[in-house]
């Protein structure tokens, strides 16, 4: 299997991108850096990094935050995202993993590596910590505006990904909505929950409010891009905000500060409970390949967790049976 | 003043509203329960509940969860609530707090106790504690649906009552959005920031992310009633599952149980900051009188802060400020 690496995403790149290539090296997998060859050169030897047995593929520039997102189709073609994508599009790697810009990630890849058949939308998930299990969040940006069957859709993507790659046996899926009962929420939910509840192809069990959301009783929750986005983004603030104020509280004397030093075993437990970058990036499904979306501080750790979610990924047979299933309920509304 | 406080609204109804409103006799307004006579004279007797200086308004029966909203106008119009509301239309009471089912209290608040003028939809608020000043989240959940010129009111509303009720000076209002530029959101955020961003009756400072809604950094975060649902009930999850997986920390030795013996204090002061019950309930804005929703599991001490947030806010020129800005807006809009 080959896993190209977008060398030259995120803020970290590319020190922290040829780190963590050389970290997944323990996977067994060929690496591909895709990045200008010199400049990745330059940066392994100033820094001491020994890249012996990964391929370097040549790219001149790079996509950055100020790029309009469609410049990765042409204008930016030559970029590393662009010719990572292109890799995968033509069978030259098997999986591409990018910490570049979200926005340009799912152009390209929607429009390079080009969905599975039956698919009306690709869209960005994430898996999130809680109190019990993660959960896989879906979708948390993509498609800011959703119809019904989109929502649907993304059902059964986030289900056999938890399964799949994941391990989860028939997971629980929950729709994002403002309260239980099936008649809540704009007109989006109410249709959504209808077809969420007449697919047989997922174990929808109701809504979720938003406290039910990371209570860990649900494994899939199904939501449109900019609700999803809000839900991700407020847990990753909540969470920030809490560990801060609960820092304060350690902090207030030398006392408290010693209680702390006791306690910081199992508080880095917990923090370690809460770092979702230990599940990688955040998959853009619906593609006929594996395409990863590390967060755009990722460190060398994150960019190895990545890969090896491109590798199991890439194993599990989530793309056949996504065209599998998708293509089916495609048929049968045609 | 006469404040007018439903006695059989919510989970511990009617004991713990009758020792709220025992508790709130301390801000020396005239308090009114309403509700049945007979119970509450039973409840405080058996209870020794002192009720002297607190009148009674005898209504028969009680909205409960399961009656539909519309009942409050006409099949339950002898309900606690419903009696409640008419006497602030009336001019009996001054205001209202009711820990009743939220969609009764916004249907009946809306009907009898009726909008200001200018005002095109109430809307449900919470004063919620961040790291640093508590933010006023409007609407989080009266209005699922909204149109842009709501959500440049609820701008509005939220501003002028975090200023005069809670004292902020030119409150700084965030759209609750998807990203932080301009052109994001669905159709109903970008051109909500339009309006938003040329009202001058307001100051707004932009989008709020999902990761800066809990930073403090706005006092005024305005969202449709969907997402401000979600906002509101998922900060709720996780700062109890945050909780509940510290305690685990706390509790997983003897030395740990010590040392988190030690922090209790700071940890009180902790889980106090965030106890969003201090500031009292949910006020329903947009209305000719206050209307409070109290929550429904609102203990004594929970109803006390909600009657005083209720004499506050009656004090405060909410309304004739309201009544000056949404009027003149209207005036100007025709």
């Amino acid at each position: 299997m080959r896993i190209a690496i977008d060398a030259f995403g995120g803020d970290n790149a590319p020190l922290e991108i040829l780190k963590g290539a050389v970290l997944a090296k323990q996977y067994g997998e060929q690496l591909v850096l895709v990045g200008s060859e010199q400049e990745i050169r330059n940066c392994a030897q100033e820094n001491g990094v020994d890249l012996s047995g990964i391929e370097i593929m040549d790219a001149k520039t790079v996509m950055d935050m100020h790029d309009e997102a469609r410049a990765v189709l042409k204008a930016k073609a030559d970029s590393s995202m662009s010719v990572g994508l292109r890799a995968v599009a033509a069978g030259e790697a098997d999986a591409f993993v990018t910490a570049g810009p979200t926005g340009a990630a799912l152009m390209g890849a929607t429009m390079i590596v080009r969905r599975i058949k039956g698919v009306k939308r690709p869209a960005l998930c994430v898996v999130i910590p809680s109190a019990k299990k993660p959960y896989l969040l879906i979708d948390c940006g993509a498609n800011a505006e959703c119809r019904p069957e989109m929502l649907n859709q993304f059902a059964v993507m986030g289900s056999v990904y938890m399964e799949k790659v994941m391990g989860y046996e028939n997971p629980r899926v929950g729709l994002a909505n403002n309260g239980a009962e099936d008649s809540k929420g704009t007109e989006l939910q109410v249709e959504a929950y209808k077809l969420l509840k007449a697919n047989d192809q997922i174990n929808f069990i109701g809504n979720a409010e938003g406290r039910d959301v990371p209570s860990g009783d649900y494994d899939v929750i199904v939501a449109d891009g900019f609700t999803g986005n809000i839900i991700l983004k407020l847990t990753e603030g909540l969470a920030s905000a809490l560990m801060s104020m609960l820092k304060e509280v350690f902090y207030q004397s030398t006392i408290s500060k010693l209680a702390a030093a006791v306690l910081k075993p199992g508080l880095r437990g917990f923090k370690n409970k809460m770092d979702y970058t230990k599940y990688g990036g955040a998959p853009i499904i619906g593609l006929q390949k594996p395409v990863v979306k590390a967060h755009g501080s990722s460190n060398a750790e994150a960019i190895k967790n990545a890969v090896r979610q491109a590798i199991d990924w890439s194993r599990s047979g989530v793309t056949e049976a996504l065209a599998e299933k998708l293509g089916r309920q495609t048929d049968a509304e045609e």
